[in-house]
């Protein structure tokens, strides 16, 4: 694992430069024109060389419904979600596969999955999920998606909530499992990294909350969790907490250098101050914000205030892809119309310091990962400039950013070891991937959600929205 | 030219079916399961058939510049496109090569060029688009792109305007050269048409508008125009005529079921009635609508007042791509966030139908383009659904319009001539147009505007924008 990168386009403080890379190990060794050669010898040349982005928000499984579900916020969609959610661990491998495929060809050497855990098979799924990020060679942070409350409480009550007939397990066998996961499988010099990650205020207890606070420093984890992505959860916090989620977190001492949250789309000031002053992350998922009709998170002000943001696909059921170039553009070009001055808007070098030093920080590797710097690990991602999406020759990164890149990634590596190469993953059959996905699924858009239906009525009621028949959403 | 598309799925009112599809000369001529088989037989096992989309609004020769212009709103954005803007025909030539191509392996059968013109060629600017579309086979709309003020007269005086030096042909030359292209090249049979296409108020004199709308008339044109993208444009509209820009275009007599109306972001309630009324069509451009920071147009709105309403990419330096899936599914959930009630957002079926129909009826075509239907023209489009970003196998619509297709389009049909076959467009050579542009242009971010310089202290002070240092952007 030790090469030479020749005549590669890198972006400089003035426009950009081609130089050399040198990686040793998993070490970026050296950046400059005309290197000596070490190693193997590739040639870079008309490729655009950048740090790996990360996909920090997604939902592996939720790659078998993409597609499928109809246009229904969040609350009703999760409903939907999980009425049909795969229960089988060997469609977790596979949608893990293809969610590590689809993040390392649009850019991204980094994956946070959120990882939907099936009831009773719980520590086996985390299982599932590492061997298949592992296979690939993806670096993985695994936080599994825990929870101790029914669905229902995750919508307002309105004084008046309906019965709900779903069952979770106590906090305590969660976090127990948690532990065993942790020991097992959290090994950051292997690329996997165990994260606590309870899904939000809106589905977890204190007592949830404060086992994953205790687990994370005592092992040194990450935090993960969605926080306040629609209207309907601003309201919930209110009501259960009376006060802002944010400052409900914050009093519980959630909030870290090392906790990320995912979407932040109805925070106050106040909130975004908070968010500052705790140092914590902000994982902008603007294509399911938008799909999800949950809003438009205010990312301008989060930067103006000095919040770290980077960029999610979210699972590919609110999505419906795990396109990070696609995610990267519309969470960057989105804003410009919530600022009329043109002069705070994101620039492409700006979004992609966002999606890959963004993303460092935001996962407690800022020292080792996220640019092109000597001493960092060799995550790298190297463009084709030649493609067609990619032509005519302007500005590489403007065109990179803004454009609609396809097929454009000709190779990645992550911890210096080839990954991607001529544009294919080398690491896993990807033929034998689309012909298993092929096989385990069909054609089917006449399914009906029975919670949906259960949920409906009290959701429009709580939310101030008319009566309405419930239609067969097709 | 007669051929039989075999074991198709197409969209049907209960899901899908998997239908044979026979075509003759440039017409289908028959939809059914299992039919004799007529001429050539494709296999379309696994392939999903759609009614080819239009790119209702483009600008071909922007693609010299995608990927380049900074983060600007619409008016110092175009100061700086003009200033770049390509004046060879070679250059024009080349990228309605690229347009066609892109918006061909995104969905779309018919793009709608409103072409800038080189001043002092504007004939033979149209002549070139004209031969490059029709060397594709891609069905093309060609709207010569003209105005008779100049350019600074797009931005509000405020009482106070900037002296400008820009220099335009009168309309009277205009419209003498307009006469000669459509004698030339308007040609419906052979799948070319000229239109009528005034860039909009904020630039165009009545004298002109009238001589668009006589023309139009006189040789059953569409008309083409941008429309109230801005703010800027609507404060403009009132400072000009003291109405809105909807009732100007209506008093003249402009707005008509042969009308298409690019952006039309800034309308009023009042003005959607009128748009109504008059059975204009509204072509939304959504990427180049937040690029710019335009803001969301209110697409709900106008669907719900029963306006036509179509997609389209818009010159691909505000966008900064062809790809009309991509225009689609943008356009498509942005709205989520600007209405509360789910049950008035936008379908994936509905999302086709506005792609294909909406845009054939906007183009006065609506009964011979737009659907799958025995007796129209053969502008069909075939999708491989075991593309890896086509799977699982869930709702094939619904995982085209809202995922991230890439490479998913296997054929192309124009008129029932095959132009796109197992993904590789047929009648030009890519790889050729590839080097082409390659070799045309240059990695080049240093450049620097000499009329957004001229513009911006004027812009930001009518807009309320503080001063601001003028900044290089980078």
């Amino acid at each position: 694992m030790t090469f030479t990168l020749q005549q590669a386009l890198i972006p400089v403080d003035q426009g950009y430069a081609t130089v050399d890379v040198q990686v040793v190990g998993d070490t970026i060794a050296a950046i400059s024109p005309n290197l000596e050669v070490v190693g193997t010898v590739v040639n870079c040349e008309n490729k655009l060389l950048l740090p790996g982005f990360f996909n920090a928000h997604t939902h592996s499984s939720e790659m078998w419904q993409r597609g499928v579900i109809p246009p229904l916020p969040l609350e009703l969609w999760l409903a939907e979600l999980y009425d049909f959610a795969p229960l089988e661990l060997s469609k977790v491998y596979l949608s893990a596969l293809g969610t590590a495929v689809e993040t390392l060809l649009s850019g991204g050497t980094s994956v946070v999955d959120h990882l939907v855990l099936i009831p009773g098979q719980e520590f086996e799924t985390i299982a599932t999920a590492v061997r298949a990020y592992q296979e690939v060679g993806i670096r993985a942070f695994v936080a599994p998606l825990i929870w101790d409350q029914p669905l229902i409480s995750g919508i307002p009550t309105g004084g008046n909530q309906p019965e709900d007939t779903t069952q979770g397990r106590s906090a305590t066998e969660i976090l127990q499992m948690l532990q065993e996961a942790i020991n097992k499988f959290h090994q950051p010099e292997a690329g996997v990294y165990i994260l606590t990650a309870p899904t939000g205020m809106q589905l977890c207890s204190d007592q949830l909350f404060a086992g994953c606070v205790e687990l994370s420093d005592r092992y040194n984890l990450c935090r993960h969790s969605h926080l306040l992505e629609t209207k309907a959860q601003q309201l919930l916090a209110q009501e259960k907490y009376g006060c802002s989620a944010v400052e409900y977190l914050n009093r519980i001492g959630y909030l870290s250098s090392r906790t990320s949250l995912a979407h932040c789309v109805h925070l106050t000031d106040d909130d975004i101050k908070i968010l500052a002053q705790t140092q914590s992350t902000v994982v902008h998922n603007p294509l399911s914000n938008l799909r999800l009709g949950s809003g438009i998170a205010p990312i301008l002000k989060y930067r103006q205030a000095g919040v770290n943001v980077t960029f999610g696909c979210d699972g590919s059921s609110s999505n419906d892809s795990q396109d990070l170039l696609e995610a990267i553009k519309i969470g960057s070009i989105l804003h410009n119309v919530t600022d009329l001055d043109y002069q705070h808007w994101i620039t492409p070098r700006q979004s992609v310091e966002m999606a890959a030093l963004g993303g460092a920080k935001g996962f407690n590797l800022g020292d080792k990962l996220g640019s092109l710097t000597v001493g960092k690990k060799a995550d790298l991602v190297l463009y084709d400039l030649a493609n067609l999406s990619l032509l005519p020759r302007t500005d590489p990164i403007g065109l990179l950013i803004l454009g609609r890149p396809t097929q454009v990634v000709d190779s990645v590596w992550v911890d210096g070891k080839r990954i991607v190469e001529n544009g294919a993953v080398t690491t896993i059959n990807v033929e034998d991937l689309k012909q298993e996905l092929f096989a385990k699924s069909e054609w089917a858009t006449n399914r009906k959600s029975k919670t949906v239906t259960q949920f409906e009525a009290h959701y429009r009621s709580v939310m101030g929205l008319p009566e309405a028949e419930i239609k067969g959403y097709s």
